[in-house]
């Protein structure tokens, strides 16, 4: 594999503590070797959680797992795994993530159904899960001691599968005037990297908030995230986002409503907090050259809105004409007419990085190529797209199509 | 541009005369130099026609021209460019194809709403009619005399942008028992080439059949034919199919009705020549190096086996996999269980190259990997999925994702 991706941020945030979390990583050696592998959660009595999974028809194990334990709403632990994604590997892939689980309940003095599980990599190859529960007394010991340096950082790296950097955001917010801290951690590179699977993301706060409302909160904001963001277009067997929400730093007073107007505050950190890190995803793109934003407004509804932007994101045409530097708007006009989605073609204005490209239902009159041209030279790419048609808006990410992305996918063989 | 595709037939097939259709090409100069860019066909009074035109909400002018003409199922001409598609031109482009229309309706001495107009190539761009207009007197006064060499290659080389080499097929049928004939041309290599659009098809037969029929029969056939092919899963702002049946062949009874037992052989001869065009434009993909058969069976209907096998044809990652040689079928799990129709993972089977791989929601038992790389190797790549829920089957055609694809959209500056 090549080396960091030229999008990446600079450097990991410095993340603060979370009361009620804490968070350790070892090495399994289940698959990988010389690296962390394994990731351990524990969290306060009281942390409640809500979560949102791959709607994918054939989920891991892992995925299966969590879908039964969520309605329960109450989490005191997290083990994930990277390397082997234990997916469409029958009943003993399922068995082997209870056996994980009760193992880590066992360490943690924790009911097993409290013990989330999530998995990255290979499909359809046996997890040899004796590597997990062997490695998770030592892990916990660490953690019980200071964990030396950088515990998110450890944590956002041992999840990494093929990305080429760890992920890693937060924010603080408030909520009745008092102040609370989300902080989060996602790992994916291509909605399924080489013969590996898998966008994850772990989201943890200290409010105090219940099932609920963490559900309500985390619904909508995924859609604009992480349900935001394409690299191939492929949706992988794993996708798993978690939100943690542990009280142990919160004191507000109860909330019981998501409607409750003193969230407002705390949801629009949530949603940046998700919105960081599925950017994080895109710029960490296989083979991503480019960091693209689109947006597209007048539509019927968001839902369409992010729809037909999800359509141009994911054209190959778009993508190779944006490695190119192509100031191709032929292609966009044609994602957009195939999108299904309801257009005036007639009064659609397609604008790229701020210079109108078309309207009227043909090229504008002041299209200079040579200013589009310029700024398709640049690394964040940024295209507007009106439908004339109502009042929906919407945003998606996504990176460029290269040759790197073949040699990534391709010429690796597993 | 590279060479003729790898995957390309020997040659050009022997299409013999059809009774009532006249094809003659011309270079006109509008875009391409040193080339024949325009085609003209002339037919007989009383032909018919059926035609099945682009879905996309921004369609060119001239698929809105023949959307409104359609109705009326009558056809004396069709006039076809190259190098430019007349897509989004806006009032202007609508006025060049109806003044193209008109020139050669004066021409051919027939209502101009009875001529055809199909355009392929860049889009945005204004089309310069009168270059067409000037060309065609000549272009039909050379049809007059004998057409020097292969009418048909001709026809075909005119209409290519960055094919590779020209498509045709024939086939003979009987309808009562009496012989005809159904030719055909196509053109396409990515659903839009750099900067081109379009999948054209044109469909001749001497048989007499009215328009209801001609629907009928056509519809159908593009659904499994045409419809069933994707290289890039990108869809063109132009993509036509016209069936012209001229009836100047015709020594069989009338036939009225699509249901007509007589039409079995006819319905089966079209549909092969539709297949053979088809699968030629996916030999033609960009970059293609190996042409990907995917049968998906056990599906809820038809429509389900064809949409989870287009889903699978479409992924990214199952085409580089094919391009690397690799044989990777958990990433066919993975795009089976992300397209949205019902499965049962646990009773599914994924056949690669009539070697069972999975089955059982696990890893086939007698699973050979070095058996799967080695048909992974081959030009030709079969796979065969059983969603295990009910009886629909489809077959789709594509090709696999490869550094020439990405040479040839982004490299290529337009």
């Amino acid at each position: 594999m090549s080396g960091k991706s030229p999008l990446a941020p600079k450097k990991f945030p410095a993340i603060p503590e979370i009361a009620g979390v804490r968070l350790g990583a070892a090495a399994s050696g289940e698959r990988y070797h010389g690296r962390d592998d394994l990731l351990l959660g524990e969290f306060v009595a009281g942390t409640r959680v809500a979560g949102v999974l791959t709607q994918s028809q054939t989920p891991g194990a892992p995925v299966k797992w969590c879908r039964e334990i969520l309605p329960r709403g109450r989490a005191r632990g997290l083990v994930v795994n990277a390397g082997n994604a234990n997916v469409f590997t029958g009943k003993a892939g399922y068995a082997a993530v209870c056996r994980t689980a009760k193992s880590a309940a066992k360490l943690l003095n924790v009911p097993a159904n409290e013990v989330y599980i999530a998995s990255t990599g290979v499909i359809g190859e046996p997890l040899n899960d004796s590597k997990l529960i062997q490695a998770l007394p030592m892990l916990h010991k660490k953690m019980d001691g200071k964990i030396d340096g950088k515990p998110w950082q450890v944590s956002a790296r041992a999840i990494m599968t093929t990305d080429t950097f760890p992920k890693g955001a937060w924010r603080q917010a408030e909520i009745d005037g008092e102040r609370v801290t989300i902080g989060g951690i996602a790992k994916g590179s291509g909605m399924i990297a080489p013969n590996m699977a898998t966008m994850l993301a772990f989201l943890f706060t200290d409010a105090r908030l219940p099932v609920r409302v963490l559900n309500s909160l985390l619904r909508p904001a995924v859609a604009r995230s992480f349900n935001s963001i394409t690299v191939d277009g492929d949706t992988s067997t794993s996708d798993s986002c978690l939100l943690f929400a542990t009280g142990a730093g919160a004191r507000h007073r109860a909330v019981t409503r998501a409607a409750d107007k003193r969230l407002g505050n705390f949801r629009g950190a949530l949603q940046e907090v998700m919105n960081d890190l599925a950017q994080q995803i895109v710029r960490d793109g296989e083979g991503a050259s480019k960091f693209v934003t689109i947006s597209v407004r007048g539509a019927s509804s968001e839902a369409a809105a992010r729809r037909a932007a999800l359509v141009v994101a994911n054209s190959p045409l778009v993508k190779t004409a944006i490695a190119g530097e192509d100031p191709n708007w032929g292609r966009l006009v044609m994602a957009i007419g195939r999108s299904g989605e309801q257009v005036r073609a007639e009064k659609m204005v397609i604008d790229i990085g701020g210079h109108i490209v078309a309207r009227g239902g043909k090229r504008a009159a002041q299209y200079s190529e040579k200013t589009v041209a310029r700024h398709m030279k640049g690394e964040e790419i940024n295209i507007t797209i009106d439908l004339a048609v109502g009042a929906g808006a919407a945003t998606v990410w996504t990176c460029d199509l290269t040759h790197e992305y073949i040699s990534i996918n391709a010429d690796y063989r597993s």
